[in-house]
């Protein structure tokens, strides 16, 4: 039992085994070591202390301790976030949710479910598809990450085109402010009077304290479902095709693209045999409603991906087939691994209508860096995850993939876009915060950081710059493990 | 030029003159007592000075000038609100938004358009209209209501059902802060990191500053649209034919539900000819979208319609059979107005599953009390509408309506809903809002308050309750003019 700094770290493990039980503890290096990264594995930080608590009153309790004793505390769900969120800070206490795995109410007629935060997301459609409904936010990682993390993030999912990311799906959160305090936020419906805390609350990435139970909108599954792969000889004319799907009052559940770079990687890998390997970009289009509604959209689809030139539409009705069209997709960043030892996966959003171009200029900067660049991406959304291919081997190869990735957020910016669209700021990207935010909006964020936690003790040293953030980065950067990559 | 208070208004009255030049400023009692009351007429109060600004630059120079003159000062937009959130503050400076009335910036490919918060809600459509496009959220009021006042009520519409309500359709704004400073929240696409600013300012009831210029996102008209009507001998199987359609997986552009005493006002009034008289109630459901999908829907919750015992469904196709259809709801609040010499409109939500449950106990507390009560109201949402008709002229009864619209509102707290569907608090309702947010809600709330405004200067006394809001309401309540009625 090694405890880290000055601090009494043995009454401290005393009183939170008082609260969540001797196993709830975790205070060896050894076992400490385990929470030391979260899905972005190059930033690593032991945390002091890990407690394990099962209710809300047990992550209360614990907040109350940190607040009277300026402990910082950090939260972490299952650790698969990708921008550092759930990295700990020096001698905080990791407050770890994967104990509160409740599903505590299922409520079809009012389609809501209330879970705790240890929840995995794949869970809750679990819990109700046999009565016809279903969860929407779907993160790659749905089977492993957590409700909780999933809320920190705002987090969003190949059908998030259609039916917005989970602050849409939030009802109401049970929430521990950084005082301790336990709130309630919302109701069981929707759009409350006075200030909408749930919104404000969903995304704030744990630096406003912690949700121990949430209540989530479910949806009734729709009656059918159907997959288009269509194939373009160049990634622009799929682009083109997204905007003109959308343009023409057609809203899919999802709209995806996968580049020539990609295609191979993935035919190299599962052997899909459905992807054309001298297409230029492959789109991928489920549609989903009711019955004649799928049909309907499915021709008129049909006839604008035609229209753009695509040499061929499979068309997908089948579950079986379904899975088989999206199968290369869902392998395409584990593929990715096999296209260099190396890879760096930016997240970052432009306004759709700009696909074709800004796909052009992040090409160029890959040229002019003398790097590759992969792309799969939400179309959709114009969500982009490029992914530049590199060998840490090389000496300098990883400052310049992170001058490079840095690039390609300043040029979403620039277009009109964002520097994450689905990933979080955490502690990777927050020096990329100036870049979009304007000092008076970023002080006005804090206002509200400040107002909720003046101690800062929630998940400090996250999101907002800091005057040594910038200089951080060179040394711990966004390499990802091929191990996780299909998490994304 | 009658000053009314120690203030040395005829400086400030210069001052202001140089901001927004002399034309815009507004002094003299007889034109300021224009200002005393918004759209919930029985509050008055006359502002200080009422000044009409036409930028940005102007509306912060105005704010700064209250900053530092320590001057409460109230955003007004048309004056439509229902909850008396524009109700003047003693000595207040009134910015009125109604010289703020331009379309800046129509983007039909990124679908949205920008514009000054004076702008009217049906001018955003009519705007982009030729095109194919329109702004959904739409509050019977549309065709006077401004976009600001929409946004600091987080406004409804029939629409909302499918669409969401304002804060679904808000990208971003130009926002002056309670210290004068203007701030920009949110890009050009949606879904930002860090705090979703945005999100926490709509529906703030102007507690936390000014929008000045408001990015909105505007949708692609749907292919296709009909409208149908369904009579029932109860409201109750209407109220379950509205939850069996969602249940179904439809989600309808709007449901609308009427029940026999509003039927028979209507038909006295306007004579659709297409409201049976004899109907316990009728329910309107517009559907849109595809051709083929609305077909599809229609066959579909007409055969819901006839498993829940509706006597007849009309549908219509064409939009003059249409506009008949609607003609009856349309002209509902107005039509009230013939059936007592007063009514008091109450506005809250339950959840929609306890439609059925909660119209009876609103009728029996109408008994109880002895006031006759009338619905129309948007049954998808659950957003009630009762209207309590009673006689001013005798003595007593406006407190008991009162009372007794506050035991309506207290039973859909009780129903798990809300204090408010689409009308907001502002002056009226926060003496209910204990009733809803616990004391740690509202002091979360206040935080936030503080932080942005900690001299408490933007749209005092609203929103949140004071000591002596709940005794205030005896003598100042909801009675409506029936001159407005159309704007419900």
């Amino acid at each position: 039992m090694v405890a880290p700094s000055s601090r009494n770290w043995t009454d401290l493990i005393r009183q939170c085994a008082a609260i969540v039980g001797e196993d709830g503890v975790i205070s060896s290096a050894e076992e400490r070591s385990v929470y030391e990264c979260d899905g972005l594995a190059s930033y690593r930080q032991m945390p002091g202390l890990v407690v394990l608590p099962r209710t809300t009153e047990q992550v209360a309790a614990l907040v109350q301790l940190c607040d009277r004793e300026l402990i910082p505390f950090v939260a972490r769900g299952s650790g698969t976030g990708l921008s550092g969120g759930a990295l700990p800070t020096p001698d905080c206490m990791l407050i770890v949710t994967a104990r509160m795995n409740q599903i505590l109410e299922v409520d079809l007629e009012n389609q809501r479910v209330r879970v705790q935060p240890g929840v995995i997301n794949a869970w809750v459609t679990q819990a109700v598809a046999d009565a016809g409904y279903y969860y929407a936010p779907d993160p790659s990682s749905q089977i492993i990450c957590s409700i909780g993390g999933n809320i920190a993030e705002n987090s969003g999912g190949v059908h998030c085109l259609k039916y917005g990311v989970t602050n849409n799906h939030v009802l109401s959160m049970t929430f521990v402010l950084p005082n301790g305090a336990v709130m309630e936020t919302g109701r069981k419906v929707p759009e409350l009077p006075g200030y909408d805390l749930t919104g404000l609350l969903v995304g704030s990435e744990g630096t406003l304290g912690i949700a121990t139970e949430i209540t989530l909108r479910i949806l009734k599954a729709p009656e059918a479902v159907e997959v288009l792969l269509a194939d373009f000889t160049t990634i622009e004319a799929a682009g083109q095709t997204v905007a003109d799907i959308i343009q023409a009052g057609i809203i899919p559940a999802g709209m995806e693209i996968m580049d020539n770079l990609s295609i191979n990687a993935v035919e190299d890998v599962v052997q899909t045999n459905c992807y054309p390997r001298d297409a230029g970009a492959v789109l991928i289009i489920e549609l989903d409603g009711l019955q004649e509604e799928v049909v309907a959209s499915r021709q008129r689809v049909g006839a604008i991906c035609d229209q753009n030139g695509a040499r061929q539409v499979t068309v997908a009705t089948d579950l079986q087939e379904r899975l088989r069209l999206w199968k290369g997709r869902k392998a395409a960043f584990a593929a990715a691994g096999k296209l260099s030892p190396n890879y760096f996966v930016q997240d970052g959003v432009i306004p759709r209508t700009k696909l074709a171009t800004v796909l052009g200029e992040i090409e160029a900067l890959g040229q002019q860096f003398g790097y590759q660049i992969a792309n799969v991406f939400h179309a959709g959304d114009g969500n982009l995850h490029p992914l530049i291919l590199y060998d840490e081997s090389v000496p300098g190869s990883l400052q310049a993939v992170e001058a490079l990735g840095g690039e390609i957020l300043k040029l979403c910016v620039r277009s009109g876009g964002s520097i994450s669209g689905e990933h979080g700021i955490g502690s990777d990207k927050k020096c990329f915060m100036p870049d979009m935010f304007s000092a008076l909006d970023l002080e006005s964020m804090l206002w509200v950081r400040q107002a909720f936690d003046p101690k800062t003790l929630a998940n400090p040293e996250k999101v907002f710059p800091t005057p040594r953030t910038c200089g951080e980065g060179a040394h711990a950067h966004l390499s990802v493990e091929v191990g996780d990559a299909q998490l994304f």
